[in-house]
């Protein structure tokens, strides 16, 4: 089925009514990079002031919750607190903990950045790797950490800008110590994102990519759209599923999330929007995807949300 | 069929009695990293006094063919000539020339190491990127190499241990430029290699699927197994392909290279060494794998012709 285009203030009061829960992407969505999506401010609070249930998923996994909340606060946001908010270094270190029941003040080996780590650290674990400046070196073969720890347990793969040869090459040392058996987690799949100044850029879901690549080994992807992820956040926030909606700007990563995991109902379960790495063009191909990736919805910007229940 | 295993006299005389030339892979086969293969020195000046042709044949795209002359020279081979050297950074150089005939003068941007650009500037084109000191900074926004430049004709990317986020980024921009119009070429397709010191290292394939998933697009692989690149080698040094066979220590690279080609008359064209990546545990899943990747012949180490030819 075609999706439906959200331009008029009538969709907008049949949206807010068929919807308890909103469930945001965040770059591309609320945010480009620094930059806030003119009317999610508004929008957001128009949310709370009626009473409606939201929370943040975001695939990056470079930022700490509590980081998160800075970050919403900078940009003027009010009353989003840290059970709201889930990136997937959050998904990761629960799926340590609670999928992979790997015992508490074990070593996990991390490729990615500090929200990882931080992460790690508040489930109880001890990140290695990771953002420790001994890998910030010119690659060579009697480099320590190129000897695996046995006290690592698991290998965390994310979002990072802070890659070398070095740190690939020890990763790699883990993921295939003892036949490949170590539990490698991938934060993501993002090719790439909406980066600012009009640019794209490289994703977290593109360093995991090289690492299966290169390990020749699958991943457990904890990030959109694992339906694994979906019921932790649904969970953590009490929502009905059948009341709630994805709002993203990814196809494969946020709209199938959404269908995928049947919100809505089973029956308009996402809202793709265009001020994201989606561009009006793109709709050209939309008939061409798997039909898990096709949105329920369109909106220019979820900003647009505020501005047409004024007209 | 089982490949046959070479391991008396007998075996080696009726292998040297069926090819008149020989194609060799060179790390794991003639060298890990910087330590010459116990045997290799004797078995290559028995080809040469016994003249058998060879020529060797790399998916490594970091060192320029003058750069192996001097390796050769420096681990006592003798004789070996740029001719006889076909690393996949020169077949990169002249698949732009030859195949894609993109005007010589024309910059071409390049995510590896400086084999890649000596070999292109040898072939008439103005490499950008590379090794570029403006690279080596730490990613920001506003870097004047994220602005592409209209002048270049096409992307080149191979192997190269000086990554980093400036690096992907920059080249990202030209792969997605102008609806991904611009040619991209990737040296090869090796997940890994053996790097010395019993490590196994990510290799050049694992950058090229890096940027091939970034920018979601194909790329021309100009590396083994790549028939063009065969076909090229046969062409230059002037070997019939029937008493050619190739030699190597990976699967999925050299030894489809040879069953792809056909060489030895479509009867016995690879052989396989163990002194490389792959390991003898791996031979009980040879049968898993599609016939093209199963070797006609194995052997040890091809260092250990010289010592069965004399026992």
């Amino acid at each position: 089925m075609d999706p439906i285009r959200i331009d008029t203030k009538e969709h907008v009061d049949s949206l807010l009514d068929k919807y308890d829960n909103f469930l945001f992407d965040c770059d591309g969505v609320v945010w480009l990079d620094e930059t806030l999506i003119p009317g999610m401010l508004e929008t957001i609070k128009y949310l709370q002031d009626n009473g409606k249930g939201f929370a943040f998923i975001t695939n990056n996994s470079s930022k700490s919750r509590n980081e998160y909340i800075g970050k919403f606060k900078k940009l003027g946001f009010e009353g989003i607190t840290k059970d709201m908010i889930f990136p997937t270094c959050y998904a990761a270190a629960t799926t340590v903990k609670e999928e992979l029941k790997i015992p508490q003040g074990s070593k996990i080996w991390v490729l990615g950045d500090h929200g990882i780590e931080d992460e790690l650290r508040e489930q109880g674990y001890i990140p290695v790797g990771g953002s420790d400046k001994a890998l910030d070196t010119e690659f060579h073969l009697e480099h320590e950490l190129l000897k695996v720890d046995p006290e690592v347990k698991a290998v965390v793969v994310g979002s990072t800008k802070h890659f070398n040869y070095m740190r690939i090459a020890s990763t790699l040392q883990y993921l295939l110590h003892d036949n490949k058996s170590l539990p490698f987690i991938g934060t993501n799949i993002d090719r790439s994102y909406p980066g600012g100044n009009g640019l794209t850029l490289p994703a977290g879901g593109s360093v995991v990519n090289f690492m299966e690549y290169t390990a020749h080994r699958d991943f457990i992807n904890v990030g959109k759209p694992s339906t694994l992820f979906l019921d932790t956040v649904l969970k953590h926030m009490n929502f009905n599923k059948e009341k709630t909606v994805m709002i993203g700007d990814t196809l494969y990563t946020d709209i199938k999330f959404g269908n995928d995991g049947e919100l809505g109902g089973g029956n308009g379960g996402s809202i793709l929007v265009l001020s994201g790495g989606t561009k009006p063009h793109d709709l050209h191909k939309l008939h061409e995807l798997d039909t898990s990736m096709i949105p329920s919805f369109i909106i220019e910007s979820f900003g647009d949300v505020f501005k047409l229940l004024n007209l």
